[in-house]
């Protein structure tokens, strides 16, 4: 019961908070791995705080596109999504992940929806605009149906939450045509985070965190703020697949969450062990490390 | 002017009522066929009717089964819903389908939610149970993850009603353990229409109703109560196709839906047709013809 | 279907909008052209627009007088409205006028209550002060009870409106010791448009709308700002009747209503077209013609 | 102050309790006399008792019909409501009368609105079919535009009292063409009091109660149930004016009011003095006299 | 984590649940003791339980009486509650051990009020009428200032409950009148359990539990019924304390709560693992042992 | 009834408002006395007036102290709140007198809840620091157990309020730590007044007034705003026990609250004369009695 006991100044903090969880598509590839990410996802439910979970689904495109013979173009080192690529998509993040998360749900018993960009209004986006070549900039490179957000509608999360669902988001969006948009789920993850005035965004990944060095897991931060994390990317110490975190971290704490994390979904409990007690998981972000006090730095 | 007119009291009278429309994915093969029936869809919804749409996806899973060339096994006539299936189902149906018809409906202003009956509780569903085979009785039949219905919880639909939402509904659903399963979506809408207690249950289907003589299309039965229906089913009158949704109307009609009209949704305007006029298009069932007057025949 | 289809991006947009209507006595000295009027506020409220009308009674005034030997006095070519003649248009305004609108709309089945100023807060007013004689500025002229507003309190039609009803509202108005006062009906049109915060104030009037020139009806002004009726004015343009129109309209369009509409009420189906087509009938006028773009032109 | 502590157990056994006063034309003859009601009506209001007035308007009515020399046509002794004097009663009632009680209530600073039963459905009624004649049975009398209510809707009143507002109501009403009718203003406080389970009906009269010998006006009867005022009908001991108020007195009780209340509104404080006191002027009217403990008495 | 883990369905179980705990004035003699009471009861608070919680006072009351030299009556060896007793019951139990609680609640950061049944109708409550004595029937003896219930009136705490507070109730109370009366809590806890349809009464004692044989703790019975409880007291095997216990026990079950625990309060945890785990700390009372599965025994 | 007429207007005006009123505990030393004073409180609130009562308990604080051998130590003339009279204070305070208000309203039919400093967050206190002795300024005097007020959460009384119910209210309150604190019952009717934006601070004294000369009771200072109750203060013409009262009216009007008076408990009905005529009695103490209109001066 000292587990209990301990997380309850925890529990009564977080009552009624929004928190936000991003998880890439590789943590959803075996059962087990999903239903460990929802039973915690559950718990935090189950104690009163209110989650949202954003799910990307690479691997899980990749493989469809593989058996369906689809190969994905690049473009200077750049990933072009063209019709087939959409669609395939729209089947994988929508149909298969969306719905295998809500199946895990239902076997835990935990309340959830599922819902993405083209609901109503949540996600309002634009076709990003073709960008100049890097080598012939009198050219440009038009990578297809990628979106950039334009606004968030929040409402409808809120009554999914003040319902006590748990809403699971899928990241395709659409403009105002119709036309379907695939946009990074980590910045689909910030901005529903700043819409919702989270508390807190947690970033799920395959590394233990942000570290001091690519190849050295042991070399977790464990606490930054934006101008440490500007510092890291100026010195071209952050990997490919953190760069668009660092962009939505930073989009984040600019809009107004106090805090972000970025943990490892393959580490036991991480979630929770990261929530219910101050043993300092991950990397913590925040918009300034002179004003965290030591106390803060439990939270 | 005067169409207004005429359809004020259809309007007044219909205002707040649930209408729940089914219509199969053979209606959604065009941008153009998609485009005009939620068109009408949203206008409906304009005038304060509280519309459902449940749609279906077969001709699109069969598409996709041949491109990944997965075939469709079939046991006595009847096709098995193996796991390759069963993955297909749920990505054209839940991802493919339900995506374009909300990205049909952001290009229109229409505010939808897509929903499936996997979401929180909506549908609760068993396996169907193995079959004794007609062949040899001793032996059964699985026809795989083909599920029945236990309980709508329709309390979810009500709340997105209530934000004048449009739900667009997959006929998926789950049963306790979250193990995944494909419904009829005729059954599935004439379920919700009862759970919902639907003013109308309207299925949209490629023939202009139900017909006299199923080789004649100009033999559109205009009114139809449960015994009629009984007897064309008893003298074998009723196609392929027809049987499941005569079943879905008897269901509807004695869960207390007062109406069930079929239609077609290849006739231009058909579903503003039938509900703004007195034309009597496609055909209208009840439980008891005697019951219906002649200036009720008119609604 | 195609009217319906048409004014189903009106209906949609219009949707919760509050729209002020004013039509004088003279709209309602035939039952059909008072049914006429009130078929046509009850598509509107059919379709969700919040609809208030205000409505006059000069006409009927006058020959009530008439039967009752009460002669109306002039000082200086102004009416003015003594005892007699305010207890005359308080039967006539609160009782006939308004008591016969409601029996209409109780035979077209369109849910409405009668109000007047007088109720509860609604308009708080004071009487005239006597205003010095043109002949002789020496003496001064009392033109009796009549009122200018002090306060709208819209609550009690908020209320009203939210419980799905349509106020209709006689113009007569008290001070706060209960002295009864007539208010010109354009006048309180206007008041009640600017705090309902309406879409749109539509006065109804004998002509086709504000015309180029008095005598010659199909003169009528498209647009208008008010800029361009002032010039009106000013060059002696605008007949008696039009004057304080002209001042109302002034008075709604500062006061925040973005389009007052002047249409004739002897047209048929003027109302329906104003508001579901952008055929522009009558005269539309708006703050500032130069920021009314050509696509709000069809509004 | 005595005065207050006495009147504050009534005042909390009363609270939000609601009342039915009716006074007919008479009791507004005179400014003083309307002061004098309706001051005390506020009195009610300010405490916490959710009152109710209906009126009537008989001597204004005649006034008006002689000012316009429309003569009333009489039937065996009994009134015909033609077209005029239909017209009248419209102007009388529901513009001089209604309007005149709104004035005194903003004159008093009481919260007030006028209602009559024609607005949205509050009182639906069907003309009374003509009834044989007592001289010619063979032949039949048509006593004109005379209602008969089939049903009240008290939601309309039961949102302006939650509004904390007074409903001063009109008896006039209509059917569902829209036909307007006049019924009996007793009748309507009676129906009245039942839709909205009133506490106490109380009739406003000329007498200081119902008299066990009409002549004596010292001879109130202080308690009667409906076996007393049976016979006193039966005995024929109740004048022409008494008759209807019998049929509503019983009409109020068996539709579950407890208790009517018949009192003079000439005798100063009258209303005051029964509802706060327990000196027990003019009659109370209970079902079953037996049932009224002498506690209850003090009621 | 895997307490939090295990502890997940109970919560999800139990949440918005009301659970009624009772504990003697013995448990809160230390500081410590009193801490690691409210400490359980603020984490049940925090996973979303509603918790009630009622105190007794004794020892407290006879350490303040022997302080101020009152001593107790005793007639046929049960306690006379007379004035002075009464009065120093008020001072302990609404004053001293009620702050107490509330004061350790601010200590630990939980919401809570203090309320008895004194205030406004929660418990309304007659005195005992004197009973016939034993050795001399044809005498009564009055008990003095002691009561039995007659309603409860469980609205206010609905709305604490409602509010998120924790209602930390003083079994004090009075009649109509206002005479203090002083209850057993143990009666007043069931009383309040009824009437909040609680899921669980847990009585908090000195014991481990009921006992198989009163002097030995070690021979708790785990699962107990109505009738088992009846054979115990017919066979005299509960103590002086537990009688009154084992009416408070019979008069919840029979009143519609489906469980009542008899734990004890010092065994550390004891609240936590009782609701938390399956491990049947204490006794389990249902009203028919038969009908409570294993798997239901583990709730 | 003219008692009535007479308090109406002030009925109206006051209706929803907050009124605070404090009374000593010698206001509460005999049964009538405090019946008097409950009886007025009740009438306040039938009307309306939403009333919140703060008690004090000195004399009852020193009989216990007596009674329990307790004596009370003097720092400098002033009292030092010690473990053992704050103990004391504790059961008089929430015990003793705040139940025996509440016995007092059931008895009179009046529904009212106790509430102390500690319950919820009501009141936030810490405990006052050492101040430096007059004799000795090198030394410091500990006063115990006496709280200085940090911050009030009027929610909980509001929600009070909202539900009809009058809060009655003990000044103890705690400290974060649950540290008990006693506080003048003057300053926490003032802060209460301030947070719950009251229409008036009243209070109960056994002085008729603010005297102009100390020891003639005729010389009562009808008004007096701040400047006037300085000079007062100034010239050293106010009592001991005016001091902190004139200190907790000063805050009060400071903090938004328009009229404080000062009565007397011992009148008869001095707090409904007060509130329910113009006459005058006591002290009414504004903050700047230049803006106090005549008209104003009679509420």
């Amino acid at each position: 019961m000292n587990a209990l006991k301990r997380a309850a100044p925890y529990i009564r903090m977080f009552k009624h908070k929004v928190f936000v969880l991003k998880a890439g598509g590789n943590a959803f590839t075996t059962p087990e791995g999903t239903r460990a990410i929802m039973e915690q996802v559950g718990i935090l439910h189950s104690v009163g705080i209110r989650v949202v979970l954003v799910h990307g689904g690479g691997p899980q495109s990749t493989e469809l596109a593989n058996a369906l013979g689809v190969s994905t173009e690049f473009v200077e080192g750049r990933r072009v999504t063209d019709e087939s690529s959409l669609e395939i998509a729209v089947m994988v993040l929508n149909g298969q992940i969306n719905t295998r998360l809500l199946a895990a749900c239902r076997n835990l018993g935990i309340p959830a929806v599922g819902i993405s960009g083209v609901d109503a209004g949540l996600i309002k986006a634009h076709k990003r605009a073709p960008v100049p070549m890097n080598d012939d900039p009198t050219k440009t490179v038009d990578y297809g149906f990628v979106g950039d957000i334009d606004e968030v509608d929040a409402s409808i999360l809120l009554k999914q939450l003040d319902n006590d669902l748990i809403p699971i988001i899928s990241p395709l969006s659409a403009d105002e045509s119709g036309t379907l948009l695939n946009i990074n789920a980590d910045t689909v993850a910030a901005a529903i985070a700043v819409a919702l005035e989270a508390e807190k965004l947690i970033l799920a990944t395959s590394t233990p965190g942000i570290l001091e060095s690519v190849d050295d897991p042991r070399s977790v931060i464990s606490y930054l703020d934006i101008a440490g994390l500007t510092k890291l990317r100026d010195e071209g110490r952050l990997t490919d697949g953190m760069l668009p975190k660092a962009a939505a971290i930073e989009q984040a704490l600019t809009g107004g969450v106090p805090r972000v994390h970025v943990i490892s979904y393959e580490l036991p409990d991480s979630l929770l062990l990261e929530v219910f007690t101050n043993e300092g998981l991950g990397t913590l972000v925040v918009n300034d490390i002179q004003n965290l006090s030591l106390a803060e730095q439990q939270g």
